[in-house]
């Protein structure tokens, strides 16, 4: 029994997982779980992730959940794995980790927050929320400038001054590209001051390219749908 | 150059990174940063950790912060270390991870958005927020159900049914504490239901016996400084 990746492409730590094994030559299948639809709160993938979340993986009969934990599992168990993505010095490894640690309450909830109140909400039948959007706003923005002046000093290409992307790389720009599902003109505006975050974006595309395109490709879709529903409601106004 | 912590006690992650230091044999010296005077926004700090945030280390030229990447960090170049704090074999280790992945934005959030909002604040010059405490509590409970659900099952004396603590053990408990500061009753009230998270508390309370009780002392003083401000204000009503 192979590698199993349950995930929904919408999500941006899914995405993550599923480039990094496409890159890695980590043979799996992936098992869609349409959070739309509600797929994740079913009994049958309660057993596979209790906390009814994606991603999930189960490696023959090991279960996982969390995706920087999964990141760090696979990393750590496929030999195919370049040791740039989670090296096994030490004290690199433990710097990406700190990056992947600060994440969960610094961009991660920033832009999630921001991205599902301010764009993505209506997707999954639910009503936007100016106020709350705005506060998550906030917090991406001064997370966004923290990772320019600590971590993307200099020419660096990639997080830490590092010449190949981690797993902290991969995580971080997978959240950073909800932003398409945002209104284009306020993207413009979100990313403009942010040279060195917009150089890194397109670091990490490249460096993972075709995977990075071809695995966003949904997220291309729901900026399509999303545009057209925001159109129609400015019409009727 | 040996290992420096830089904490403050009122910090549960500084608590946890401590204990596990002395249960470690780990020498090391503490360097108070105390936050209610604001020394985490001082120069001099913010060149060991940007962030200014506690706790943070330098070991010898190395700095690093975060508390689970420090705890890993510590685990892994520290040969006196135990391997149940943060085992070598892979899967255990990733089940450890994902629970302090999980943390970040369950048990963490909710408990440190609750006791600061609810309780802590006035220690800092704040006022509290009991709309922003509610929201807390809320997501702390349901960390609790899960935590008891999913990790503490059966006669488990830790986390993962493991029979010795692991670093999440330590991070997690240390979080839990932070409810000494709330209003006894209302302390009550909400690890009554919740005896399986009780024992556990206790369980690594004594496995961590005499530094948890030791570092925990500031949290006790902050509690009767607490308690005797609510009491002057339901004096004053």
């Amino acid at each position: 029994m192979g590698l199993k990746v349950y995930a929904d492409r919408t999500s941006q730590p899914s995405r993550a997982i599923i480039i990094f094994c496409k890159m890695n030559q980590i043979d799996f299948e992936e098992v869609k779980i349409d959070l739309s639809k509600g797929q994740h709160r079913t009994p049958e993938f309660e057993k596979i992730n209790p906390m009814k979340k994606v991603p999930a993986i189960v490696d023959g009969r090991f279960k996982l959940f969390e995706s920087h934990a999964i990141l760090r599992y696979l990393a750590c168990s496929f030999p195919s794995v370049s040791d740039h993505w989670y090296p096994n010095d030490l004290t690199s490894r433990a710097k990406i980790d700190s990056i992947l640690d600060w994440h969960h309450a610094n961009l991660r909830q920033g832009a999630g927050t921001y991205v599902f109140h301010g764009a993505m909400a209506p997707a999954f039948g639910l009503p936007l929320n100016a106020q709350v959007a705005e506060q998550g706003k906030k917090l991406m923005l001064s997370s966004l400038s923290k990772i320019e002046l600590f971590w993307l000093r200099g020419d660096s290409r990639f997080l830490l001054g590092n010449s190949q992307p981690s797993i902290a790389d991969l995580s971080l720009v997978c959240e950073l590209m909800e932003l398409e599902v945002v209104d284009s003109e306020e993207r413009e505006r979100i990313l403009e001051p942010h040279q060195k975050i917009r150089d890194w974006m397109e670091n990490v595309k490249r460096a993972t390219h075709p995977h990075f395109l071809e695995v966003h490709g949904i997220l291309y879709e729901l900026k399509a749908r999303l545009e057209s529903r925001r159109n129609k409601v400015s019409t009727n106004l």
